[in-house]
């Protein structure tokens, strides 16, 4: 992608998150940026050769299945809407998910015939996740290796040098089930359990921020190795930062190779 | 990586794989390659610019939680082993994980105290994870945009153009804790919640299957773009044949695009 385009692109996204951050909704049903990915999105965009493309900055959510249909040559629909999956709720300032279950349910017990009919309820918590589109392979590859090293496992660089940012702690619980005779949710676990997941949360809402903010620092520090075709035009000067650049640059690859080597290790022999 | 290099560690893998698969045991307590894997493994290293470097078919685990220590300074241990934590259940073969929970627990009540020094049980159902080597970026890009199409969202490229496929059926559930006073592990989940989460983790592993074998096929006709250095070395036949395969990756990259915006959207619109 050339300058040009890269920036004209660039332009385009930062006008979209100004207009959202000037309270004008944008496109999802929440309306708003996630205030604590904002001095990140911040960050990354004062960045000449980065731009976030999407956002999440964490949430709970408790999904409501659809109507799920065995058929083996659609995609499925395991955990999936189904039709007419719908969320009861969804929350990503932890501040108001205290209560979310008051006055929600019926206590009752797992149905005695569970089957595709079923329609569950799952309570979820998603951590942070975050795509930006970097100018080129170099950038890209520098900011995964950084989102590695705080802990980001599962990041990935995608095509077009998009950088997926994921970790994963996450939950994911089934609470209840829809009770279709009498058109009621049921917990099949106790106002106790819901009580204990909330709390979870929170810590992982917390461990969710001290990443972001891992993240952050990092990012602030991050060096980038120059793209090869750019290598013709330097100065002696230009060279010889452009070699201190990369010594770091390997240095932390290198760090994050052993950490992915690491996590790999503790999935496989786990 | 020159040619050499890459067939030296491929072939280093290799010989590593056939011993293993020879039933001598690899390095994790399993002790074993997952048979499911088996097949996409032998697929993905008769390409000559592919090596798998992990792989695990998915797996359903119960951990037991450590003593866990709040250290602001130090890595989190949510979700993570703390000092003592280890699994008290974990298989690889969806015949074998029927009745895992006989005879494991007392049941009883969520814990009315709830804090660190809490040990939880958790319930987990991870997916199929592979983790293979390219010998460039070209064939990494071409497999990373194949298992997106394939349902694996959460894939991605690290360093070293390693691939790792990966996807995001999972189940992870809080079902008790540890009681230090009598040394004993508390459900404090019914019976019966137990055995629909089995259910549950049944259906994910035949859904994985199913993934699995798509990805199997997807693989095997899998165009792969011509690095960039060696056009200049091509026949005009080498060239048509090269802008044959790049038009159909295209196509594809284009595919996965769209596929990959609509499940971010998905995710930062729901």
């Amino acid at each position: 992608m050339s300058q040009d385009s890269f920036l004209q692109k660039k332009n385009q996204i930062l006008s979209q998150i100004e207009t959202t951050l000037g309270n004008v909704p944008d496109i999802s049903p929440k309306g708003s940026i996630d205030e604590l990915c904002v001095p990140i999105m911040n960050l990354i965009n004062s960045h000449n050769d980065m731009v976030t493309t999407s956002s999440c900055s964490g949430r709970v959510s408790v999904f409501l299945e659809g109507v799920k249909v065995k058929d083996e040559g659609s995609s499925s629909k395991i955990g999936g809407k189904g039709d007419g999956g719908h969320w009861l709720f969804v929350e990503h300032d932890k501040t108001k998910i205290q209560d979310w279950h008051k006055d929600k349910f019926q206590y009752g017990q797992v149905p005695t015939t569970s089957d595709l009919s079923t329609r569950y309820i799952l309570f979820k918590f998603e951590p942070l996740i975050l795509h930006v589109k970097c100018r080129n392979y170099e950038t890209a590859s520098a900011l995964y290796t950084t989102a590695m090293g705080c802990g980001f496992r599962e990041s990935g660089i995608g095509i077009n040098n998009i950088v997926a940012i994921r970790i994963s702690i996450k939950l994911d619980i089934p609470i209840g089930y829809y009770n279709q005779e009498n058109d009621t949710p049921i917990a099949f676990v106790t106002e106790e359990y819901l009580q204990m997941i909330t709390q979870l949360s929170l810590d992982r809402f917390e461990e969710n921020e001290r990443r972001l903010n891992m993240l952050y620092e990092a990012i602030s520090k991050m060096q980038v190795q120059a793209p090869k075709d750019s290598e013709q035009q330097e100065t002696k000067e230009q060279r010889r930062e452009r070699k201190r650049k990369e010594g770091l640059a390997k240095q932390q690859q290198k760090q994050a190779q052993i950490e992915q080597i690491e996590a790999t290790e503790q999935k496989t022999t786990e």
